[in-house]
């Protein structure tokens, strides 16, 4: 093993008593932002949309709030779009991740050095 | 949601092509390093024998050393045990771990006192 060859994964997931929020509904959020439709979001990330559905209703079920507006038909044609409280959780959440990734990415450099001396 | 209802869970897993160190050869190398038997340590994470053996052959294939050393009969009537490259290599990634659980755990402070603030 080369030390080039080594990376890691880090995976956040915010509980109550059951997941509630992770990179699944974060980045379900994030195409929603960007297509306007929770169907095109949950077909970028070949996730079903029955379940985009359901991820989206339990993470509102324990936020307490509503993180996404579903509005069918009127002038522009309809379209989702997110809630001030989803833009907001959303950046939080984000830069929670990226913090601790910063910090994780140094810790890994040391890990990595440390790990290729055991041969 | 009351702030002390909020946890988040973080993950940690390290790749070369593939995912071969995490949590479950972590756990599974305490386990022998506790019972001596890498089959009572799989029944303790309540693991199948056959997929420690699988997790713990990649593991080793991936990093190019030995992790446990099983001895068959003998005075002691054999046993399982960790090699040396092992218990640092477990030392190191438990290290790692805390040292990002800490820092993420000060960061999560933050996380929750502004996503209450979101209501």
């Amino acid at each position: 093993m080369s030390k080039t060859d080594l990376s890691y994964s880090l995976r956040l997931k915010l509980y109550t008593d059951e997941k509630f929020f992770g990179l699944g509904v974060a980045t379900l959020l994030e195409h929603v932002q960007e297509t306007r439709s929770l169907l095109q979001a949950s077909k970028k990330i070949s996730m079903a949309y029955t379940k985009a559905l359901k991820i989206l209703k339990k993470a509102e079920d324990n936020l307490g709030y509503k993180l996404l507006i579903r509005q069918t038909g009127g002038v522009s044609g309809g379209g989702s779009y997110l809630t001030q409280n989803a833009i907001k959780l959303l950046k939080l959440f984000r830069q929670f991740e990226a913090d601790i990734e910063s910090f994780a990415d140094k810790k890994f450099e040391i890990l990595s050095d440390k790990m290729n001396k055991l041969k």
